[in-house]
């Protein structure tokens, strides 16, 4: 059997998130690892994010790590390298994202702009389950709690901490 | 110099819309010909949408349509054919909606689940500008006036009849 | 029914072809439209190539030219527009390749680097008709009346003039 | 830094390779793991090939593996699984080779069809060195000590035995 590839999905450094939003996105990245579930997550080239500190936390506590990063390049923001890393070979914005979520069993949302977002609709489309962390601003507390649309497939599941959130993920996977 | 090309995204027939839904989007691929500009639409295999009716209607009018369509064949629902059919290669739900968008110059949004709501979040990461019919349930009612995150870049312009949206596309297409 | 959408693939200018190559290629555009087929073809970001050329003198015969191009932007070499521009979102080297060749209904290959190499084996596996010019150097000469390997799908089939590879495109294309 | 991933690219099932060519693509993937390398391969969800063998034996001697596959399902062929699983989003036949190649740092072919072959074009175009095993019918014969065109970028090697190929591919690559 596979291990759960469980992705986190959250803010880009642009976005200004919070330290609290850093601690709790860290915090993820030690739950997946100390759970033995592998980390997906976007690499990017130009900056980093709360899913690439989450990713670094989960390499820190021994946990395997996926980057699926945008373009046809292997280079990514600062000194940390994921365990595997996927050049998916379309740009962001959408269609990296797609690649990305579909590599996962189940996602984590936390905080979230307009990246994240497309990242939930796409996972909602592809019947992966979502977690939104609620006490952060962004999509994953708007969503929460809530469908996409009236076709009511999965409904964002709410989660206020990291462990609850790691522990909902891998009960909901699709493995 | 191109014609402008205007994307219609709207709402699957899964999604119930109402006649008047219907009745607008017809209008709008009317306005899209009338104007001289090429209408672009995701074209399905299963079923149809208000985007596919407003593609047959633009088509009625003499306008050039571009339908794209997910995978790699060239069969699409009903017997309308676009002027061009695009095969994206790409799967439905985020792949097959990425080239979609990046084939607009301006998009504009009626009705919407999650389909709708990845390809405006699309087209905001892309700069591409969104026009949302406000009068029918749906995201592009919800994102009417409103910006995808708080790296406010452009913001979800209203527009309440076809012909305004149409006018207020071409004012802000990107050709 | 849809006009049949031809795809002119050939080496890009770097791999510098020959004047007899070229006027080839413009010959291949100019029989294309003068036909009522659509022109698909590779549009690039950085140079021109044989079939730029090709499409630029379809559009001079008043034809229907769609150029898709790597990446998410709608910026083009030189100063020739596609009536339709299709940026696709994928890198090339493969993937704008893939979404290029799917929306062909048969192909005409004529001198041909890595790239055509790449368009003509992603035909083959979609069981999209090969049409191989075989007067100039390149992979379209090598595969003349060749199969890709030994599944034997559909045979590279040669053309010695525009003329013939047009009409053998026309007649062999999956519509 | 991260640990080298070779990709192995070779035959599908029905292809019919021969006994020796599967033995050989079974060394590959026990080399690929005692060397400590990740072996990155397409996985399919109709049929086997020479790669998923190889990256079973990588597996059985306790390599790290990643399969990537078409489409938007983690449904593959078999009862084995990789290590991780990415489901690409793309088509067969061009899309997903075009993310599996992108994710090697180097790739070693083996037999071949058309598959293999676009996998190789897509590594040359990406300047990904190409190992190809001579021993066997198929384009990795056919192209070794060859280049791709007249660019002349990299030259494919030849290697004669998988323990050759694999300590070739670890001084070639791109890491």
């Amino acid at each position: 059997m596979r291990k759960i590839q469980i992705g986190i999905m959250g803010s880009a450094e642009d976005l200004n998130y919070s330290p609290a939003a850093l601690a709790c996105a860290k915090e993820l990245g030690k739950e997946v690892a100390k759970k033995g579930a592998i980390l997906v997550y976007g690499a990017e080239k130009e900056y980093s994010s709360l899913s690439t500190n989450a990713a670094i936390e989960a390499d820190k506590n021994g946990g395997i790590t996926v980057g699926v990063t945008p373009g046809n390049k292997k280079e990514i923001y600062g000194d940390f390298k994921p365990t595997v890393l996927i050049p998916c070979g379309l740009e962001m914005g959408g269609g990296r994202e797609f690649t990305l979520v579909l590599s996962c069993d189940v996602i984590i949302a936390i905080g979230g702009g307009s990246g994240t977002l497309t990242e939930m609709a796409i996972a909602y489309q592809a019947n992966i389950p979502i977690i939104c962390i609620s006490g952060y601003p962004g999509w994953s507390k708007k969503m929460a709690n809530k469908y996409f649309d009236e076709r009511k497939r999965l409904k964002c599941l709410e989660a206020k901490t990291p462990k609850e959130a790691v522990e909902l993920a891998i009960s909901r996977a699709n493995v």
